[in-house]
């Protein structure tokens, strides 16, 4: 046993140690040997538990309530608003040793797995069975399935296939008492009472840590189609994405824009064009279809183009002819992060806008942010189809003045949720965005987010501080 | 205004004729004038309110927590499981009033509607978009908006489109204090705090009453094609539904199934046949495919059977060539009713089995009715590839003793949660299932539910001695 760390209370460790084995417990430089992950305080804990079982889960859980020492879930640590850091005093659990894949069953087109099985390893294991979890995004390597569930992840195909969320059959946790919750139905139709997996989903681990999960599987295409368009206006982009969305052949499986500043940030750092693409367009957007062969699919994308040039001429548009002009294209959206190149760590934000409001929306915070500094401008890209905008500052983290920033807020989540959208699409709240929260719900929900922390986890055992304030009131 | 009722307190008559006008106040002998829906309890209150806006539904729940007098919310008294029964001294909330289409925007594909607002209503509003709600059931002329979320209907597009908790992007309601719970976000993806809309889908209106919803809605194809299958075995039929959901050309929008001795039951009443079709099958599946074009639907369909056929052929197949011939085969399906020609009121049971253990649970129950009693024995059909059973004793209401339906119910719901399925699909668990649940139920979640309600409404006002059962200690 290392040497006692005084800001946990005397046995804990040993205690630790009793129930997950010596090997699988570390303590402070060994902590921070590991990977931190998107948040540089992830790994601020005195300790750090990895499991093997639900049981070993459920131990850890009753005996931190016990000592009243905080725990904090970590899965593949991507998260973006800070709902894994973790402080002395305070202990991660990290799901990393139950990865285990324990059924995929064809003809259920179900999964059942482990919270710490990664989505890639998901992915890799349906492939065999032309089937897929039906929610994809760029951190796939590296998220694990309890992650993004515990924070209702949402990607690139949600608006066909609905977020985590949707796609969570049945759900193991273990609740703040240490008790098991079990529901690991495999079935879509369960109206078996109150359905409390939804307030365990998107909870990000305040209310419960998740063990396992049923997951529905999705039929995977046998060939796909990508093109790269360009529209003259959101509008026109619009009414693509209803016609791509009616294809008479394949499925829409991606509709990802990006805004023009962003995009030829990007094409001009991977130095992309393509001949006869017109790259002086407003909006650029990628659309896949995924369908039976790829001659048709691609005639398709064709015909959507021929069909959308009758009403707006300037639409311009390129297929991906091969996998590495695929690569190209899809680069262009994946590889957000070359922003932070010219301004490191710039903020950014990932908010929610019905369709119907976006091209406002867009235009509003561009006059808004000009209005704060001169200069001062958003990268806009994210998913046409769910109205889900990330927007990184072309500013750095550090240029970027506090006061600065709470205007920033101030104009992008300005009326979001009277729009009907959200300040926070698929990120989370995390301990960074808590003040967005407050500031921007309604005062009911939060009372009532309130009542039921306080009802699941009266001693603030899970991820204190995060999500959910319980000192403060509403209003 | 109407005689005074001794069974409410004096005052609340008055209060309520003051909310929402004394014309949509009904008591007495003008509440039994309405139709009574699927259960012979559902008006059995004392007054009736119809209330005209959420502001006034807040009101009512308001005066009657006030009084201390419980509220029964209705929609259109479809339930098929006492969730809607009403007893003097209570108030039934009808939101019949409530059923406006506030919004439907065919590039969000979003629709804004009242709690009252009928699913056929919906439908018809949305067909001129191409649009759809993405969830139909039988009872779609009378069933509304509110009243399936929150019973979390399902119906024969769940395996694609979800069931209503899918389907629903935002959500106002009333909560048992009167306040009002607003989140009509219209965003899929909404990660802003826990998602509590979830708590009041499925609650059954015991946990607050649903007033506005905002609704996904799905592109709908412009043209479909219909077969029904018949299947030498359970296997065979999974085997053409994986198929039929990769189709190259359109998608699956509907496998519905029937057993043999339900469909011979049905075939026989309609007096259905159709030239070389085998009847003398195990299993029969209906097929829905949209798409693009017909003709090139009913080539798929053609496809599938002859693929099939390979491994299975004794599979055999019709394809509807008009629209009389599809409504003829749908009809088989969905007029179930007509079993309760011969066995009046039968006892009707809606169970969820994941489909690796469809089969074996099929025989397996068989055997255990027929070991029960000579002769008993279930009709079965329903949503195959959500693996959602329907189920109806060959016996009518008064033939089948207590001690027999509870000898069935032990046979049909034995072990149903550890298979990974559930003892209530689509129909929830009202007044009529609530031993079922508590039967069959993680005795963690039975305890949390239990909190939940207390936390929320902690007086019991709303819908009373439905799910839940705040007196019994689960265990």
């Amino acid at each position: 046993m290392a040497e006692q760390d005084h800001s946990l209370p005397t046995g804990v460790l040993e205690a630790l140690a009793a129930i997950v084995g010596e090997a699988h417990l570390r303590l402070g430089e060994k902590i921070r040997e590991l990977d931190v992950g998107e948040d540089p305080n992830n790994l601020g804990a005195s300790a750090l538990v990895s499991p093997a079982s639900t049981a070993e889960v459920a131990a850890v859980v009753a005996l931190c309530g016990r000592y009243g020492v905080p725990i904090v879930t970590h899965g593949g640590r991507t998260g973006l608003v800070g709902g894994g850091t973790s402080s002395p005093g305070e202990v991660v659990l990290s799901t990393r040793r139950m990865n285990r894949i324990e059924r995929l069953d064809p003809d259920e087109r179900v999964a059942v797995v482990e919270a710490g099985c990664g989505l890639q390893a998901l992915q890799e294991a349906a492939l065999p069975h032309r089937l897929d979890p039906g929610i994809d995004l760029a951190a796939r390597g590296t998220a694990t399935i309890g992650g993004m569930i515990s924070t209702n992840a949402g990607g690139i195909m949600a608006f066909r296939n609905g977020v985590m969320r949707h796609r969570v059959l049945g759900l193991e946790a273990v609740l703040p008492d240490g008790s098991i919750y079990s529901d690991l139905t495999r079935v879509v139709k369960n109206a078996a009472g109150y359905d409390l997996k939804h307030l365990l989903i998107g909870a990000e681990g305040t209310l419960g840590i998740v063990t396992r999960a049923a997951l529905k599987l999705e039929p995977l295409p046998a060939a796909h189609a990508v093109a790269l368009f360009g529209f003259p206006s959101v509008a026109a982009a619009l009414a693509t994405l209803r016609r791509a969305l009616a294809a008479g052949v394949g499925q829409l499986r991606a509709a990802e824009a990006m805004w023009a500043s962003y995009f030829h940030h990007v094409a001009r750092h991977f130095n992309w064009s393509a001949p006869g693409f017109d790259m002086s367009q407003a909006v650029y957007v990628i659309l896949s279809l995924g369908g039976a062969d790829e001659e048709s699919l691609q005639e398709e994308l064709a015909a959507i183009l021929v069909d959308l040039q009758c009403d707006h001429p300037q639409i311009t548009a390129v297929l991906a002819g091969s996998l590495a002009q695929e690569q190209a294209i899809w680069r262009l959206r994946e590889e957000s992060g070359v922003i932070y190149r010219d301004h490191p760590d710039a903020p950014s934000f990932d908010v929610s806008v019905p369709l119907s409001e976006l091209d406002a929306y867009v235009n509003r915070i561009t006059a808004g942010l000009a209005a704060i500094e001169e200069g001062l401008a958003p990268f806009v890209f994210g998913h046409l189809a769910d109205g889900n905008l990330h927007i990184m500052l072309n500013r750095s983290a550090e240029a970027t003045s506090a006061p600065v920033l709470a205007a920033v807020e101030g104009v992008l989540y300005d009326n979001i949720r009277a729009l009907g959208g959200s300040f926070s699409a698929e990120h989370g709240v995390g301990s960074k965005r808590i003040h967005a929260l407050y500031a921007t719900a309604d005062p009911v929900k939060l009372r009532l987010m309130q009542s039921v922390k306080q009802t699941l986890d009266p001693a603030g055992i899970l991820n204190p501080g995060k999500v959910v304030d319980v000192s403060r009131l509403p209003g």
